[in-house]
């Protein structure tokens, strides 16, 4: 019998899970959609998941990895607050363990899948690397000296909220200024439509994106400005953590790639000391929506391993 | 013969050096002043001052560590350049090395402040601390998961040279809108000169503090913009890094203590996290100058036990 974890992914509008070997091989995968749930209903859809699919492979789950949107206490395993989910101080470690009858251990979403590109990805052999999501929110993981980098209450990571503009946009954490409110999904869609009055309401980051490719010189701009504000956030990072590779993941960053990272390594470059910024390397995850499962995966081989 | 190490702080204006043992208590201290000095000469003296007061006090150095103005690579232990001593790629660690005989090992000068306070001083039993100090210039050290954190080149812990303004004032770093810029020292002497044509043109911070204090609601504004500025640096600090203590330092902190403190620890606390910023402690260090001697023989310290 091979041995395998397993490992899922709660989304806001997806459910992943999935069998993974020590070495990140994918056995079994399987996607499935929700809305709102209650959080009962995705442990019970999860252990439901996992279990069948052992079953068909023939193999026994020797831990459980999940990678969920945070805040969280990965120690307790209890997520404090999930705006998407509307999940309030729920014990999904101790839930799903219940369940599944082995040990479950949880990261939030960015750490898992900074944790799995520096495992398997476009970070493998970096000590000081840091995966930077840009989708609707902006989110990052810290991989320094080679470990994953949780903080005093594993809430390490939030780059998306530091502030870059003190009197800038308002932000959905309540904050103003923000770079999540100035580069991340929502904020391309509600620049462009301020720029040009005939954009439809209902125009996504992806629709900026595609008509910045074709030439709109509007959607251009939003793009450019998008993408210094971000160059300003990973110049912050690069000046206080001087990290060998800067990975860039998530639906914007991966679907916009260079009309987004052009202007923000420019701006990048120009602000951050040159000795860090000359070093670092600039990357696009090789993952993609994968990240979060490898890395929860990694992380309930850890747990295993530590037993052992 | 008490096992001791030596140490020394190179500061822009004076050279200290000390014998220090392994629990942090200093057995002899010397302080002098130098003025722009060659890096020879500092290497000469610094050597002279050790010996001397080893043979005083009949000890055998069993290493050297030193604090140096950044810059630097602390493994090659190369100042790349130091602004304030007009030194380029200088092997200080050689130069040192060759005329004591003994292992020297270095790093910048606010990592060493910080490994100090974590050992000896405010930080001791925390495992994610920062120790930021404001004075001439802001400058921090990052300790990580109990380790000092340095990065891949040992330059993090810029979070002076962290962009709050984007078209702010320009920094001597050549970026504009640092915080370094907007709350150090010369930014405070600078903002009230903007704000009272009537004060002297060689007003220091010292005095703008003292002005504060008596009551000037001129220099008591310019405290608490520049505390804002420093709580906006503290909370993305805060929400990239999760600590659990960030301890204040350096002139300018420890002489305006809450005048700077108080705006600052309002806005970090409106711009932050709340799970992050409830946690967290801020502290002032309580080495003073000692700080960077104290962390720079716990380098030492610790490279002793590493080759035994």
């Amino acid at each position: 019998m091979i041995p395998v974890v397993g490992c899922c992914d709660v989304g806001g509008s997806t459910l992943r899970v999935a069998l993974v070997t020590r070495d990140g091989a994918v056995l079994e995968k399987k996607t499935s959609s929700h809305s709102h749930p209650a959080p009962d209903a995705v442990i019970d859809a999860m252990a439901r998941n996992l279990k069948e699919m052992a079953r068909e492979k023939n193999v026994e789950l020797l831990a459980v990895g999940a990678a969920v949107p945070g805040p969280l206490d990965p120690w307790r395993g209890v997520v404090h607050f999930s705006p998407n989910l509307q999940w309030r101080e729920f014990p999904f470690m101790d839930a799903l363990s219940a369940q599944l009858g082995v040990r479950v251990v949880m990261d939030d979403d960015a750490n898992c899948a900074a944790w799995g590109e520096h495992a398997f990805g476009v970070g493998q052999n970096t000590r000081d690397f840091l995966y930077v999501i840009v989708g609707t929110g902006i989110g990052a993981g810290l991989i320094l000296d080679g470990k994953l980098y949780r903080g005093a209450r594993g809430l390490a990571g939030e780059l998306g909220h530091t502030t870059i503009v003190p009197d800038g946009p308002l932000c959905a954490c309540g904050n103003r200024g923000c770079v999540e409110a100035l580069a991340a999904g929502p904020a391309l869609a509600r620049r462009m439509r301020a720029l040009d009055a005939n954009v439809s309401d209902t125009l996504s980051a992806r629709d900026v994106i595609a008509m910045a490719r074709d030439g709109n010189r509007n959607a251009f701009q939003v793009m450019e400005e998008a993408g210094k504000y971000l160059g300003i956030a990973l110049a912050n990072a690069l000046n206080l953590l001087n990290p060998e590779m800067i990975a860039l993941g998530g639906g914007v960053a991966l679907d916009a790639e260079e009309l987004l990272m052009e202007p923000a390594r420019a701006e990048m470059q120009k602000r951050a000391f040159v000795y860090s910024a000359e070093y670092v390397k600039i990357a696009y995850g090789v993952l993609g929506d994968d990240a979060g499962l490898l890395g929860a995966a990694r992380l309930a081989w850890e747990t295993m391993e530590e037993k052992t």
